[in-house]
């Protein structure tokens, strides 16, 4: 018989961008793995490069990286860096998004649209992504747009923990500032024994339908503690109208959760002005300090991130860790 | 110079299968081009065997078929009929889905099943086709299953202009029967005049999550005409439950309007039952003679099917049949 | 150095369809490995529904379904399991086909048909499947239809080694009910002691191609036990014509072995009536309690499918199984 | 409006690799559009250079290639010409294969072997082809191993219109001299007024299963012509020896009808002295005038396959030119 | 017969990112077909919308975007714009590249580096490009890297009528200031007269091989005016050095002549600095008013594209435009 | 828990073609697997015959295969092997190419020409290569040509080394043939403590292109000896020209170093006659006896495949192979 034989081993490398080190360190550190250390910089024109530098060869890779601003830069970077882990000879490679960019166009809202969303699937497919491991995706239809398996992890038993720990002997309303999102609302009033659900209704004036001519809110809100839910905060312009909408309903105070704090523009402002006496989010993106102010909250994600890649790397069970959702 | 040149041409040609033949010819003789001769029959084991009697070489190809019950059956008839075009040298393959099967399971509820959606449309691509044409889609993100053109049309004019046209001078609700599709009746609403929204929030008891305890209606209802609305009634429960919940609060009347009539099972028992007063629906699906009834009324998706297709053929614009939305 | 090893461990699982859960679960009882608890059944418009009640991530899948009747849906069944797998991170996907749907369809018989035996390659390869595991193909060159390794298990050694022991004293001829099979009769001449072969040659009539005018015996087969062979049993026309034609033509007697036995529509009773004395068949596919009869023999294939399971999880040899043949 | 419109026009061009120059001018005469001048030459090496002296650009490309003796060497150039084609923008490519090399190779006859018929397709699906045009596929099931159109062009018609014109007014008989083409058999005996059929069988030592024993004729042909028909002649080996056994066996006569005459090491020899009295064979493959000899008859493919291409440039029917049969 | 035929018409579109429209727009100009107009904007977040004014449905698209500063942000939008056309019905698109981004990445430097050159073909492919146009690609082995059609323009033509209209009655010496490069000289220098070749040797000492020790001009540049030529300009450390080493060595004057101007950090004020008396760029990337200067001469590069995608459109030669080179 | 686990164990499996058994069986041995035992052989007409003696199932397979000359046969028998492997379920496949055929067309010289070299990588991937192992590719871009990981080894160490050791005390200057590879001559002279470069200037008559006027040498040579290095030597007219350059030049001695001993048609005794004193080569490709020549030193190429072949299937490194280059 011809051949040579060996035991076969398996090894966890975990990769970080340059995006939000901070995470991944708290995650390669609650998996004890250490970060691969990576040269990654710019080259004059904007470039970028991207080298491992320890043999990668044969190992199971999770490359994290947060697509916050610059983000075009930050994709393009986990892309290469998928690239190079691909020619070296990883064995399997799964990509790690705490937030996934451009999951918001992920449907066409008028013809000649692209669907961005799907497109990002396909590049890190091509890059030679394996898998995925995401948090909190707008839509979860977005798992369908990978040709893989994708992991899907929910943020929600960390924020509502928090939220039932703090505000659950009050008498709470769970609100969704738009139609479109009611679902995860009904989500969190489960976990927040069955708490009245609530909506803002934004009107258009016929003859201008791209102004907003009011917002109602849909529901019972009086005297209520409202938990205004979303999964992401950007501009942050919707939310804080729906929280002052709320007050004026006679709301009797506002909370504000959300998964990703992007936190752009004139976010933060608005958050601090608006009447929402706290504002829950994760890390799953990076938030400058000079961008913090006192009614934010931040819960890390990492923990969750990190018995994740644990279970995928044991071929144990991802589900598990929602009791039954996943 | 060698070689031997001729001007192109190109040919539209409408093929149907087994399901909802009906529709197909309503598409075609709106079209002028006339249906394909094809033969289609089940071998005694149910193999299902396709053959056109016309040379299909060179073709522009819409191939029709409703994912009707047998559902499974069917599909599988229009994937065999997009391989015997492939290997025909049609030149370019659209396949028409009035209603596209499996569009519920378009991402994974929990851990370990499949998406049924964007496995359909993965079948239909390595079948042969090139492009989708579909009718209201569960959701919009399945454009993004595909990996190719999509056109997707909507009902929601047909539908609305009927129900303005007859209930347009009454006070009026729009309402979801579930909190996930709001959207939707946010649309309705801004065509009929910034009607109020409502919705119904189905409560559950904490210890045994898979029964509904109560159906809530979240917003104001009382003394309006309710319009109800949906994309599809399968067997009907969630609506009528819907219909039958808002009549008890003071609704002054509903009225069901959805694209797809399904009607499985016990569903035309429970729309004779229940409390609405009209059943508005497309054929997008067909309804057997014996499942029809007194206050349903059928509206043809044909002329917006066939209009598609020319718009297709002719290198034209779907998204102007929906003033800028596609 | 960065990362965590671990030894690497493969983990067996079995998975049934719902078309034939008898011959999986004699599989899986001998293999010792049981079948993975799995929910599967249709919503009310007849979509099916699929669930694996265990965590299946970095299984070595072997997904067992026979493509009896209702066929589509049965194939569909499988497919949507396989894409289930494929996103819950099994790691090698094997697709058992005992009965391989559509095989008969495997060439343009005429132009603009479909070869549907390709397709159906084509869409487990689609939804995931890695490798196929086949029982006596309709036409060896299906094999080539996958694009990966397809093990071809033959049900010859079973069939042949059962037909001489119980007849093997007599004077045997061995065949085809149809001109293009005679390559399997000749390797049962091979292993019955070079038995002369014959066949039935079908003549039309010129002016009416589509009926046979005759079922001329072309061979020696006077006074001898003529062993019928097949791949498959359908609707028994053209073998129970065959039987009549052999024993018209002097034979001894007729014994029918074949490996499927789909027995569709009026088989069971043109067995019957036949004048062979006995059919022997094994159990690829289900048969009903209804249609059996008493001079079928029926064979049972579990042992073969579960030894060329374990050969293939355990890296061993398939081609072994068969003395240098598969 | 932006944009800038013309007619849209194809242009037919046909291309010849080294392998039979002769079949492709006479094609490219029969169609009026020329050869297109092509650079083709090895280099020290033997790495094959081609280049087309004219612009390709939009062409619907032709190309035509025999895989005659050295094989590789010739399916190497046509892949290298169909990969320039690509690169060079023709619109579309047929690959047109007067004789389709490693057809025999289609099935895996014993574990551990490749196969090569399906690899070829891919290899040049893989180099750009879109569609195949073949000649008399060694099993029709090679069809499906290409994935897209492909035209399946039939000699039978040449080939039995000059037996009927010659020895139809004579006792005939078809025969085959292999237990797996009596199928080819018996589509000859319905062109030739129902002829009786026979074939060979190969009888083996069952402790030398590698030497035949005997070659029994299975069938009657005393005092008839006997039609020795194959879809190959390679080394004559079998022919040879069918043809004189039928002559043992008491035929009146025996004519060799095959489409390929690749006519390897002894078949020249072997054909010259073995007792048929004519050798009826098609130009698909080239031969060599100090391989000719008096009893062979050569009939032109050109006509057949200069028709087939002008139907597939000009979308027209190619099963048309064999009432129905493609 | 059914169907419905038409003349079938092109129709070229040309697109611009935002990233160079001047240069689009002179190229939409000398074709005669505009720009279609486009809405392209930044989210809050950074993420980029892309959305196109007119029906593209059929269309020929040529995209333009050059790969500047933020380079990785315009990549990604004409990735997005594909992905928008390819959605749209687009019939072919052709992405033009005049500066191919990451180009200098052709191949792994190291180990455990990625092919960044290579994975942007990709990303063009995945997203729906089916062609490629580009400028002087910094290895001619990229076309290789695109599974397509890729048209490579060479601005030397350009370029050298320039230097040689002003220069052509001097001693002339052509340079490559990088061992790596001197095959590009070489095609000046057949330009030119067969002026002599001459390149920079960077040694490096043996202990620090990351620093270079000296600048050996080899080959014979004395009394000579240098024509130091190159593929691009980025931060022009190279390039000035060699300049400077040229005049040391004895050089009566140096021109520097290069197609691609990315002149990134302190590139203009060390061209301003060097010895070079003239600096001959393209404009295949845009140039800042503020990073102009005196001794800097701009060409157009534009009636070269528009050339090209004319030959493209009309199925002309685009080889033709080099005298047989492309 | 359903299942039954096993511990996975890997299996080095080494496969020989043909073309130069000689090297990989010093490979097996230096690796100590042995090769596996395989049956390949011509058909009569050419096609070739491969089989595996033993089973592959499970196994990391590599394929090793010189592309000499028959080399189009060489490539197909690869090919053909590297099908019957991933049929016979080997687990991974390396091809490993010490001589990678067609490497030099790695782009479009002129318009209209394959890129064969993309096309050999394309029709391994095809055949099912997952890695490719390559000494000393033409140009490093070839590497991008693949889609997976590329390990790229370099003959430089094994050839310097024997240069520094017989020649370091003498005065040397390393020397490039050719303008477009002095890129490696560099590489050379970084290893040859710092020794000048020179190159081979060729001119052309402007009148007549295709004709060499002048080999010019660029670079002083006068009374060194110079190593005059390249990748392959084929038939020798460049490169023995150029040592004839030298010695006209005043050059002390050449000594010509390559990794590929081509050696076609001329080459002996061009080089035999040259002026060169010796000819370092190594062996990737076979050189038959009678090839072989008093001045012609051969350098084992085995220690670096087989140690590279050791690091991939232990995942090791292979950049440190060459103490970071890779």
């Amino acid at each position: 018989m011809s051949g040579m034989k060996r035991a076969t081993e398996k090894n966890l490398m975990v990769f970080s961008g340059r995006a939000h080190p901070g995470l991944a360190t708290e995650v390669a550190e609650q998996l004890g793995s250490g970060l691969v250390p990576t040269s990654a910089y710019d080259f004059a024109n904007g470039e970028i490069y991207v080298r491992f530098e320890e043999s990668v060869r044969g190992s199971d890779a999770f490359v994290i990286q947060s697509h916050t601003s610059p983000i075009n830069e930050w994709i393009m970077e986990q892309l290469i860096m998928v690239d190079a882990l691909k020619r070296a000879s990883a064995k399997r490679i799964t990509v790690v998004l705490p937030f996934y960019g451009y999951a918001r166009q992920d449907k066409k809202h008028r013809g000649r649209e692209p669907i961005s969303a799907r497109l990002m699937a396909d590049l890190f497919k091509t890059a030679g992504a394996n898998r995925l491991i995401c948090v909190d995706l707008h839509t979860s239809q977005i798992q369908g747009f990978f040709d893989g398996p994708v992991d899907h992890l929910m943020a929600l038993p960390i924020l509502s923990d928090y939220v039932r720990d703090k505000y659950g002997d009050q008498q709470l309303a769970v609100v969704s500032p738009d139609a479109g999102r009611i679902k995860v609302a009904e989500q969190w009033s489960a976990r927040l024994n069955n708490a009245p659900l609530a909506f803002i209704h934004k009107t258009r004036d016929i003859d201008r339908p791209n102004e907003t001519v009011a917002n109602r809110v849909v529901g019972e809100v009086k005297g209520r503690v409202c938990i205004l839910v979303d999964d992401m905060i950007d501009t942050g312009g919707t939310i804080t109208k729906a929280a002052d909408a709320l007050i004026a309903e006679g709301a009797a105070g506002v909370v504000i959760a959300a998964t990703h704090a992007i936190l752009s523009g004139p976010a933060v402002d608005r958050l601090k002005n608006c009447q929402a006496s706290e504002v829950i989010v994760t890390n799953t993106l990076p938030i400058a300090d000079d961008r913090r102010f006192d009614k934010l909250t931040e819960l890390s994600i990492a923990p969750l991130i990190s018995r994740a890649i644990r279970e995928v790397f044991e071929d144990g069970s991802v589900t598990s860790l929602f009791d039954g959702h996943a």
